[in-house]
């Protein structure tokens, strides 16, 4: 009789929940601390884009709009605002600081905090928990993102101090690009340290080991819209993966679409486009090792909104994404491939999916003359118009992120909260320290160590039936 | 032992779930079909919005951001694109009729679909099951979205037609503006419908019993900064909650923090800001009486993004807030009081809160003497460049809005979901049809009707004293 009372109870409390999504319960049911933590961040992803790439990637033949991999793992939303010094709008080095140490800090840091003195990041208190670490990212590997996971410096721009800092990371994985701040003799120390050194993407494949340091571009690795099916983030991301995972101790990863953030800063709605779809791609990656892998959490937000970019200018209702999908390169590379060909007008017709009228053709001559960036500007101009999007600046505005994760944990992201909270929820769930410093790093109530929950509350097969049905009814 | 194992187990099921905001859980724990549904709409309340307002409201004499009532009660978003007849960017009226009737229409439907043939609404649903409806709004009456919830029309231009049909929404509470389209004669068959009809706001607080048609205003009602302590919309929220709540069945209302979009179409800050003071002071009242009533619902949202409004732009990574707060009343206000003052550089000083130098005092001249309209706009921008506020548009943009919940059933309304889905979702909460019409109006397995739950499910005593614990304890 009271078995029956208590699972009918248990039934009752778990019902308001089925409309979680089936993600983030399944498939234990019974979620525990995860064992790795992957963080992914979108560089400037505020929720213009995550909307304007349903759009982007809606099938028009169907009369439903296609839910992204966003759409599925939504469960929050994080302010980004800086430490009060700095104002309200953020920059990507104090974000990641926030987002790397649950610390507020000025706009430029990395790390550290308003008096310059290091804060320590989660990959630091993984390590001294004997769990393995890494990064994947597509701009250079000691840029402000990946700094703040991986180093302290008072400024994001010291990027050569900040990349010779690295060898004491004890990260096991850093792939992105950056050739150019690593010297011969950096790399040579990253060699006597036991890394594999890399720097073509063809070598990533053949590793099977930690540690590695992969240097993929001079600087940042191309545009993806120029590279349709390289998928090189994604292709990082599940190297990353497969090599962290051979740490029974766990992992903490995180990885990064770095160049939204860039497109955005440029206004470029076709690299962000295009970005977000390599980023999207990393993300439905992961989404499917956490599938197969249940003691994984993974959790995604943004750093910050880029651009003021909106879905819609000029007080039309509309958006046309068929313009920015017929784009076939980056405007930059359009704009460079025109100006070193004199038939440049069949050229962008061609890149760019629609004819030139003498209007438009006029314009682009003018601004072809006055070289690669103005000209790119010129295409870039033409796509907001007809695709209808619109720019409010070159820089990041301040409009809250979005939250998405999946995964044991999952649900401590739902609602709102700030950047330095998704850190410290992070934070939390690492194992205990080795040595007693649980003040320090307190447990939530919410996500008890294995050791305080008795054996016989966990197992998924006590759960009554009758749960499993509401949830996989719903 | 059985108890003690399976009430660890309830404990174990509740703990993941202990993230979620209190107040979605308190007070009764067990949530259970609510009685009251209020459904609330920011009009033109884009993400950018709610996160602006939490700057505006910040005390910057404080260390820490304050939150505000939609930082509490965050719990997911909505897509809002309208039936693919109108492409990706939804007018209020598609928006609305998503919001009210659960499916999608073309821009200008007000609860018709695309065959212009009428949607059952859940207002009219509500009075089949012996419900009372409700609506308070800032604009007149008759405007796109309380007209979707009390109409049915193939264009929301059509305001003489929708106010003369209001007679037959049979809703209990009717309350904003519109004067101007409900002519005597109207208003006659409304009185001897048993209405009281009001036309002055002062009237409204001796108002004991429905029904009533209260107009307070020719059309739209005043902007909350020139009334800066009316509360208008908070206290037409409050009586009509009082109102309906005399119907034991229950009630369903919609609140509409109507000029949030005005403000944005006119790409003006102070307004906007104001306006979304206005709503949030509603929203707190109806977050009180959920607070006071358990078996309330409400859900707040928005129906679209206007104004492509960004904090931040031309480049510079910040927003200032006080020059926001510092302007006294509505840039239309002034620019009409300038107009009829000879010292108007004076009063432009006071009422902006800032001394106009030689410049601008020119530039503003320039303005004045091209009429009200221009000089509106010439102090908008000014406000827009000394806060560093950015637009695209005059008019809307497809962005993401979000979903705010508490009450029974709030966690439905977890994650991201399409605007048409939150009317399904609210329907599926109203009680069974009196007729046995279960297959129109299917109730979903999350919220069973009490008489399927064994009595001993629900009340709150027979939770283990654990998971209480748990829960007050995050």
């Amino acid at each position: 009789m009271k078995f029956k009372q208590l699972s009918v109870l248990a039934l009752a409390l778990l019902l308001p929940f089925a409309a979680l999504a089936e993600d983030m319960l399944a498939p234990s049911l019974v979620p525990s601390r995860p064992k790795n933590l992957i963080i992914m961040i979108g560089d400037g992803m505020g929720p213009a884009y995550t909307s304007a790439y349903r759009y982007f990637k809606d099938n028009p033949d169907t009369e439903e709009v296609e839910q992204t991999v966003f759409d599925r793992l939504l469960v929050g939303m994080a302010s980004t605002y800086p430490a009060r010094v700095s104002g309200y709008v953020t920059d990507s080095a104090a974000a990641a600081t926030a987002l790397a140490t649950g610390s507020k800090s000025y706009n430029g840091a990395i790390s550290v905090d308003t008096q310059k003195q290091p804060l320590e990041t989660i990959m630091e208190k993984a390590k001294k928990r004997g769990l393995s670490t890494g990064v994947a990212v597509t701009c250079q590997v000691n840029h402000a993102t990946p700094a703040a996971f991986l180093s302290h410096d008072e400024s994001r721009k010291n990027y050569d101090q900040i990349a010779a800092s690295y060898i004491n990371s004890n990260a096991d994985v850093i792939l992105g690009g950056g050739q150019k701040y690593f010297t011969p003799a950096m790399l040579d120390a990253f060699t006597t340290k036991g890394y594999q050194v890399l720097n073509d993407f063809s070598q990533l494949a053949a590793v099977n080991q930690t540690k590695v340091l992969g240097l993929f571009g001079e600087v940042q690795l191309p545009w993806a819209v120029d590279e349709p099916d390289a998928h090189r983030l994604s292709t990082m991301t599940n190297k990353a993966l497969t090599l962290l995972s051979q740490n029974p101790q766990g992992f903490v990863l995180m990885v990064e679409g770095s160049q939204i953030d860039w497109a955005g800063h440029a206004n470029d709605i076709v690299d962000a486009m295009g970005e977000m779809d390599e980023f999207a791609h990393a993300v439905e990656a992961v989404e499917q090792y956490v599938r197969s892998h249940p003691d994984t959490l993974m959790v995604v937000t943004a750093d910050h909104n880029t651009g003021g970019m909106s879905i819609g200018r000029d007080g039309k209702y509309a958006w046309y994404p068929e313009v920015i999908r017929a784009v076939k390169a980056s405007p930059e590379t359009l704009a460079a491939k025109a100006l070193a060909d004199d038939n440049w007008p069949q050229l962008l017709a061609d890149g760019l999916g629609f004819t030139l009228d003498d209007d438009l053709k006029t314009r682009f001559e003018h601004a072809r003359m006055q070289g690669k960036e103005v000209l790119a500007h010129a295409i870039k101009h033409e796509i907001d118009l007809r695709s209808n999007t619109g720019w409010t600046t070159g820089g990041h505005t301040g409009v809250d992120v979005q939250v998405f994760a999946t995964g044991p944990g999952a649900e401590l992201f739902i609602g709102n909260q700030d950047n330095t909270d998704i850190a410290n929820k992070l934070i939390s769930l690492l194992p205990k320290p080795k040595k007693a410093t649980a003040t320090t790093v307190p447990v939530p109530q919410a996500a008890p160590a294995p050791t305080t929950v008795p054996a016989q509350a966990a197992p998924a097969p006590t759960i009554p039936a009758q749960a499993d049905t509401a949830i996989n009814g719903h």
